[in-house]
This record gives C-alpha cells, sequence and structure tokens, in this order.
C-alpha cells in the first residue's frame, strides 16, 4: 500500500469500533471513489475544531459564534429551567438523554468519571465548576446521570457528597430492567436493582 | 447538532458500511477527542488523492513520483511474470489477490464490470487498453478474476471472446470463492485455491 494511503488508514483505525482492516477499506475506497469525497472530507474534519467547541457554559458540544464565545442550544434555550441541572459524564450521553425528550433543565458534563482502576481520582475531575454553577444558577435538583457502572456509581457518590453541604437536592437516575428489555434475559445486577428501586402504582 | 459537526457526519457516513448513527458517532468523537486527530486525519485525507493515483499501467493504486508519473509496487516488481495477466474489476480484488500470495504474474484493473442491470455495456470497458496490453507484453495467460457473480461472469465471457483471436490463454478462477461472494473478503486460502484451480474457456 502506498504511504499516503497507509497513513490515511492509520489514523482512520483512530474511530471508535473501525480495526486495521475496516480502516484500510475506507482509505482505499476514498482513494478510489469520486474525487470530490475525501478532499471535502478532509476539509471539513481539518476545520471542524476551528468551528466546534465545548459550551463554555456545560461543556456540549457547540458552534463557535462570531464573538469568539461558544454557547450550546441547550443554553441559548430560555424554556430550560435553569434550576434543573443534569450531569452526564460524556457529550454523547447528554446527547442521547436529549433525543429521550424527558430533560426539561440544563447540563453539565465532567469530561470523565471517577476511576480508581485507570488511576483518575477526584482532583482530575471540575467539582469546583459544578459547585459554582450550582450557586451561580441556584440550582434546586441536581440530576447525576453518570452510568449505572462501577465508575459511574462512584462518581455519583462523589457528587453527592461534594455537593450535599450546598442545598441543592441531589438526585440520581433510576436503573433497571431497560423498556422492551426482556427479565430472562437482564443481569443480576440490573433486576435487583429494578426490584430495589420499585415504586408504588399510583 | 452545530452545523460544521453534521456536514462532517453527513460525509462520513458515506463511507462504505457507515449508516447515520455511526457517522454521527465518528464525527462527535473527532469533535470531542484528542484535537491534533480530526486535524492530521483531515489533512491526510485531503491530500490522498495529491499523492495517490491509478497506476499507468495497471490501474492498482499507485503513490505519485517526482517525475508525474504513477507506477504501483507490482509493475515495479521484475520478478514478476510479464506473460501471466490477472485481470481484476476493481484495485480491492487486485489487493485481496496480492494478499493470498498466488499471483506471480501483472496485473489489469478494469474499473467496472459488465452489467446489463445497471446500463453498462461493453463499450465502457477499457478493452482496447488490455488488448493493447496483452499485445505489447506478449501476454502468453490471461487470467480472468472477476468475481463469481452475474455481472463478473458476463464480464469474463466478453474478455474470453475478445482476447480469443489473439492468441493468449485465457483462463478463469476456480469457483472456489462462493458464487455470489466478494473476492475482497474472501479469506486468502480460498482465493489462493481459486488461482491454483484456475481452468480454460472452451
Amino acid at each position: 500500500m502506498p504511504e499516503p494511503l497507509a497513513r490515511a488508514a492509520q489514523l482512520l483505525a483512530r474511530l471508535p469500533g473501525v480495526g486495521e482492516k475496516t480502516a484500510q477499506r475506507f482509505a482505499l475506497f476514498l482513494a478510489t471513489a469520486d474525487e470530490a469525497l475525501p478532499r471535502e472530507l478532509g476539509q471539513a474534519l481539518a476545520e471542524l475544531r476551528d468551528h466546534v467547541r465545548p459550551c463554555a457554559r456545560c461543556g456540549n458540544i457547540a458552534e463557535l459564534a462570531a464573538d469568539g464565545l461558544a454557547t450550546c442550544a441547550v443554553c441559548q434555550d430560555s424554556r430550560r429551567d435553569p434550576r434543573l441541572l443534569c450531569v452526564v459524564g460524556r457529550v454523547q450521553d447528554l446527547l442521547a438523554i436529549e433525543r429521550s425528550g424527558a430533560m426539561r433543565g440544563r447540563y453539565f458534563v465532567l469530561g470523565r468519571l471517577l476511576s480508581p482502576l485507570e488511576g483518575v481520582g477526584a482532583e482530575e475531575l471540575p467539582i469546583d465548576a459544578l459547585k459554582e454553577r450550582v450557586r451561580a444558577d441556584q440550582v434546586a435538583e441536581v440530576l447525576v446521570a453518570t452510568p449505572p457502572s462501577v465508575d459511574g456509581e462512584a462518581t455519583a457518590l462523589l457528587i453527592a457528597r461534594e455537593l450535599g453541604p450546598l442545598g441543592a437536592r441531589v438526585t440520581r437516575i433510576a436503573s433497571g430492567v431497560p423498556h422492551g428489555g426482556d427479565l430472562e434475559f437482564a443481569d443480576q445486577v440490573t433486576l435487583g436493582r429494578a426490584i430495589e428501586g420499585r415504586k408504588s402504582f399510583g
């Protein structure tokens, strides 16, 4: 394989879920298909970071405005309740929650989760910025929507402990059997949580 | 989603086997991960066509040399038998055959297959260039390695008919490759056997 093609394949292999063989296929496709595509795609990717920045308020993905500031669509939406704050680990999680249409408040993106195994400690999480945000917006409820994994739960506990003294109510997303899921195939922890978190009718 | 991100996702969705959702995932990853990656990948893709060209001799992918000519690694390899010529539909197929290590000759990439259903007729195939190549290199055997699909078989028959009068022996890869299968995804042993078990026309 010619060097420029190998280099393109090598970089494409860093995309999530793309292995060496798929990356080579992508590179070869771009080297042989419609000539405009690699040029347009290349330009779009090279300039991506010039136009797209983390939202200065919440960390969501946002387009850089002419004034040099990036404020995301959620933070610009005045109908959102500023006193309900949803804390997520990654932008991807924020977008998934937005798709559900169930969140009427605003967000705070941590960027990473507490991870004892990977050596990510509390000091690497933006806890001070989160506290400042809770104070400044007089947040009444902080909904912690980190994933129900070991790291996600550890992060949620840290946030609950740190925000407790501020007077805001700290809540956690429910964990249980997913909608459309089958009890037979749910793992034991999920079923255990579904039962612990049971609710009364009416 | 900000417009530059949506545009990147839209272009990424044109990669083979990449749907809208995967493309959005790629775009989001590039917008949030390591800042150097989108810039380097973008540049590599934008410049890909400046450095990579079809080989002037066979159509294989080749790096453009300082003299403005592109000659692929196979055509530069003097140990290859110039009197054995393997005809393939696409560069992907050539690379798959190279991986099998069973081809000791050179190649000719058609670029497309005869396709009555898609309205691709014989006049759209580089038959004259193929004849010229067979004459110039005094090719003794033309191995037709188009896929064992309807279009591939039709193309093979056309080539056998057109090259017959030139005196070269025209052979076809054995149907060790499953019918309707894709050469690009065939395993090396299967491809190697298909080449070893080739048969003469008529």
